[in-house]
């Protein structure tokens, strides 16, 4: 039995990064480069869903354009002004901007920052078993086992060596 | 069929709060009269969690202190520094800090605004079917049903006439 007790509160910034920088495969992991992510639901046990605190230095992409099929997904921007682009296009968001992702819909998103400063926003995920995640602009296709693993491949598949 | 589309993305202090203050019984609804919330993620079509922009009036508490028993429930402030009061104690929080509150520890937790500006923070918490809601200071239990209907009694389930 752990005896870890989960703490009360704390400092966002203050929690370490997560160290493992991203699932995807080698030649789409350099996307992400300039991508931080730090778990801040984790820190407290939570299971239902994730939030992170994500910064995104100049240059940098929150995730290669994506959908998902079965887990909403939410952004809170808090500093930057990233650009937002889904299937309807782009679209600058200053910090106070939201966007919310409904499952299944089909329509795909990420941030780039093309500013000069940091873009730092909060992204909530549940945790929907049986999730898949489509990418239209790559030939990807991500989906997550009942063991809660992730497993990558191309779209017919055929998984990467 | 909904010709209605969801937005791309909104500044979020601009979306309306929500008409309804509060499904507490009377003797309970003035606790969060200083409360005001505005669902994020619902104006998204979101359905799996919530985002809720809360802002809380100098005197104002963001709910009777309580635990869920299957939803995770996270908060962010951004503005103002509330109490936080759980069965630890109390801890003063600040813009940029967080706390998580996993489901079932039994725990019960709420903030309270008791500085001289208000409080804004977001607060998430996923939709689990069967949730129970508990109040340890207070003769109240609320239950969500299958329909997603939200029930309040006293403790022992006699209704509030």
């Amino acid at each position: 039995m752990s005896t870890q007790k989960a703490p009360v509160a704390l400092t966002a910034a203050e929690i370490p990064p997560r160290p493992k920088k991203t699932i995807y495969p080698e030649g789409f992991a350099a996307r992400v480069d300039g991508r931080i992510k730090t778990q801040l639901g984790d820190v407290f046990g939570l299971r239902n869903f994730g939030v992170n605190l994500t910064r995104l230095k100049p240059g940098g992409e929150s995730a290669l354009r994506h959908a998902h099929m079965k887990q909403d997904e939410f952004v809170y921007i808090l500093e930057g002004e990233p650009v937002l682009i889904t299937n309807a296009g782009e679209m600058k968001l200053k910090p106070g901007m939201c966007a919310g992702f409904r499952a299944a819909t089909g329509d795909a998103h990420h941030l780039v920052n093309r500013g000069p400063i940091d873009v730092v926003y909060l992204e909530i995920g549940d945790r929907t078993p049986g999730e898949e995640v489509v990418y239209p602009d790559d030939d990807l296709l991500l989906t997550i086992g009942p063991d809660g693993n992730y497993r990558t491949s191309r779209k017919d598949g055929t998984p990467f060596t």
